[in-house]
């Protein structure tokens, strides 16, 4: 159950109420938010003469859902605002991996060339070998840090687990929660406490309800500005690297309040595949799409083999376009 | 290995050499075909100079190989072709099942009125349970032939099983080779001997090397008209029917010469998504759209909640036409 | 709901009735039962009293439900029975497919000199691709039919599709339901007029409710003998060849009354699994074990890499007696 | 690349080699062993004489591999050991969350009155719902600390990130790595740097490959008591909660040389599943067996469905002891 308590019940009245339900508190707007978990269906009659409004759900999917706040929620990427009636897909690009400030320079330079505003680059690689590269990990973040400083772009990496958690918290501009690490309480807590805009990677063998009550951790604490992010299931199928399930995304389109953003460079595992599937994505009237691309994907460090060229990054932004107005959106 | 026989040999000759290949043979474009399996990788000194050109491959995707013939094959239903260059997206549309001749008069007018060519109705129903219903048989594809002859449409329809295989393929213009009966022979073997268009439907359960090689049973008996239909995989995720496998489709794109027609219907399972996916698909460039509409849903024998009401459908071709547009291609 | 007529109603009052409600009837142990779908929850006024005894189903696993019988179904396999209380596990051996009179002799004398009344041999076989060994279709039957005749053993062969199902119940003693062909009604429905077993594999993409649903197409027309077979999901992990469904066994023995056995081979397809899963299916208490082997694997024409060797067959055998033994089976 | 170096190199030695090579030390038994990338395929000339033995591997299953180890690892629990040539199958129990000091007593009693020496409770429970009970956390610890004091118990309990994967190594006689937490390199690298024995159980979406890698995530960095735990994959099938993946099993059993622990609980998700699927783990000779069981599972704060009774519980090890004495094993 979600309650908002009348304006004139104070903070700390808000927190005892909160006590009281063992439920989780927020401010909002001006507005002392209290969630419990979806098994409460009435307001108790102690509290309720301090309530303004309540909601009652079927299931764990109560801030994020459209029964709750039936428009989408606004979610702000440096000054880029996505999400809400603004129609926009915000485009985000860069190497799967930082790999050197000279690589990622010339990453910046072709955003910032093109119009764009917001880089992505991992720094703690999520391998599932020890023995592979494992990513820059503080050092990658320093240099990412000095391309926003430089070139004015967005940042957006990967948190890992919740050992460097902070330090990606503190470095960028959206923090990026990845696909195994999205049950990681530890991190999802964490971003519960900051206000910049959290991305949350559907995990490959994560259920729709699993993932939004992923986001729930993070919106019961507070920060608003969540942002969910499909990027394949693993299925039988081995010919592609993942199966993008968009299925799932008009699912979510339908149920929850929150901004979507795709990522096909990962579900495809495939450069041949990325455009047609990004077109394919924003076709479906999205908030985003992030891209991977190198300047020579031949000796990337990590995914080789899904990364554009430069060129290639290029040429997909000339063709989503068109597609993206026959939707009535716009790329940012 | 696919082989030309050169002009001069004679029709009995090639029969003769493929007998002794133990190969599959037909006659293509005037041109004597020879095809046998890819464990063959050299042409027999015996043969040398009877062979105009060859082929070999890694794998038993042959004659559906861009290896072979690296365009689109063009495929014709009823007036209007599809694949090769055409950039032609036919959009097809029709109730799930046939229920009644008034029920299937009312979706042939619904086409004739938008302007479009082809309808679907199924007849011999693949359910799974023996106590629903099961489809009105022999006796929808009279009505269906009657819609034909009475509104000048093309009909397209499933075959459920080889008992009925000849009975679909007399009627139909384009014969439909459902989601569970596609790795049966029986009907794979019976569509090799027709010229009319098959439209395969992938399993879903089923890699893509098998769906494509369900292809090759009917190219190899001579049958160059086949359509792949992608309908959605069966994963752990529920909340949606069936899994879209839009990864797969780029997959087929770049690998085979077939065309491809998609099925956002059964893959989403329910009304509310079958738009937002219907320009996901049309957004990839794709031959052709399978959408089920029925005049009242709510009373639909079958596949009651995945079909579109007249007016959706309408409103979905409208929005379809600037995101096919987008891409290049026409909606027919 | 099943329900069970008053002794007074003749056959042909029953088949009336079973008219007018649109159900199936057939007669079982002297009595007339009619089954409709699980849609029907009362008895109509009109036929109350003659009624003997009903039941109502939550979905359409009716016949096959614990509700409806709860004690396990005995199937007899020429003079071995299965199920009910017998606590034996059927051992059922025998090459992958029927390759030559010679060989499938030698798999003869094998089973009959280890005391074993059942072999296995596939004539159709439902290969994926067209330029694939595909069996020796009704010659093997009549060798298969042969050995039957020769050395007294039971025959359980594949039925691949409709075209030769009568084929297949004419020759074999057990007809099975391959996991391709478990959709296909024109084989259910042909399995449904007979009396002989039936064994139905699960398809890879089916689930357990369809599986169970499949084997009501057979009860319903009559046909009280049919086996289920688990043979293994279709899964991300390829490492192995299929995903063997424990946990569904353990549901098929909790809400079915129909017998079980279980095919590791196919599931893991090596052989050196073989073994080790062989033992924990027996430890499950189940009514059967289907293993592939063959006088020579590396030379088998399908399935090479999951066949036992005849030596690796006698000691799989003796290695499973005592397991059995300690869950209170017998291998028959 | 697996590299023993010979006794006369020193330890920093051999760490300065390990620094040229970019590889793992530990040390062993006395001996400095090095671990590269599978990709390294030949000895550098440079340390040609300083090396002992050296392996080579496809890929970077290593340490965990048989070509590395042919016999299975010893791991010592307490005072009991499970692997190597023991052929004991340790039989561990207890409830699925630690709720209070009387309930884990009542737990702690039933295994001493069994004979049993190991007892599971989970404190951090990896929820996927914040609303849910989230488990006692620390204080849940110092419970089962005091039961290990009182009954002599070793504790094994289960670690949910990295933010208090220390207070889990500092408590508990064996830290487990649930299957949401496998790829957090957070928690594998930590358990890493202890000697105390890691249980890894394997994500529900996670290929054996990814698997026996995060084994290796421990294994390279010096801590060789790493237990396999198998619990089940996600698949379509949803009548049992996940699917015992026992050709996975076999696989791990042919293929590496760790000990494997089964959790049928989770996999199946319903009590009346468990004993029959434990007789089906125990027959494949495993070395341990995970199950849950509460006083009163009916009134469990966290999968009360799954969890046997006290009296259930009882009855399954009477079951079992034949069963593992059928394939030579003990249970301990």
């Amino acid at each position: 159950m979600i309650l908002h308590l009348k304006q004139i019940i104070t903070e700390s009245q808000a927190v005892s109420i909160a006590d009281d339900l063992n439920a989780f508190h927020f401010v909002s707007k001006g507005i002392n938010v209290l969630v419990t978990g979806s098994g409460m269906k009435e307001v108790p009659n102690s509290i309720e003469d301090k309530i303004d409004q309540f909601w009652v759900f079927d299931n764990d999917i109560q801030l994020a859902s459209k029964k709750y706040k039936a428009e989408k929620r606004e979610v702000k990427i440096g000054n880029t605002i996505i999400g809400g009636n603004t129609n926009n897909t915000i485009f985000i690009g860069g190497p799967c991996s930082v790999e050197s400030e000279d690589q990622i320079r010339e990453s910046a330079e072709l955003l910032l060339d093109m119009g764009l505003t917001t880089l992505r680059g991992g720094c703690y690689k999520p391998r599932t070998s020890p023995y592979s590269f494992q990513g820059m990990g503080h050092e990658g973040l320093i240099l990412l840090a000095k391309m926003r400083k430089e070139f004015g772009l967005n940042i957006i990496t990967e948190v890992r687990d919740a050992t460097h958690v902070q330090d990606v918290i503190e470095h960028a501009d959206v923090i990026q929660v990845g696909a195994k690490a999205m049950y990681d309480q530890g991190i999802l807590r964490a971003c519960a406490k900051t206000n910049k805009p959290v991305l949350i990677k559907r995990g490959f063998g994560t259920t729709l309800k699993e993932f939004v009550q992923a986001a729930e951790f993070v919106l019961s604490g507070g920060n608003e500005n969540v942002i969910l992010c499909e990027r394949g299931l693993r299925t039988f199928e081995t010919n592609t690297r993942f199966t993008l399930d968009l299925c799932g995304v008009a699912w979510l389109q339908e149920h929850t309040n929150l901004p979507i953003i795709l990522d096909p460079s990962h579900a495809m595992g495939y450069a041949y595949g990325v455009p047609v599937l990004s077109r394919a994505c924003v076709a479906m009237g999205i908030d985003g799409l992030l891209i991977e691309a190198h300047r020579d994907p031949s000796v990337a460090k990590s995914d080789a083999s899904q990364q554009l060229t430069h060129d290639g990054f290029r040429e997909l932004l000339t063709s989503l376009r068109p597609v993206a107005a026959s939707v009535g959106y716009s790329i940012v």
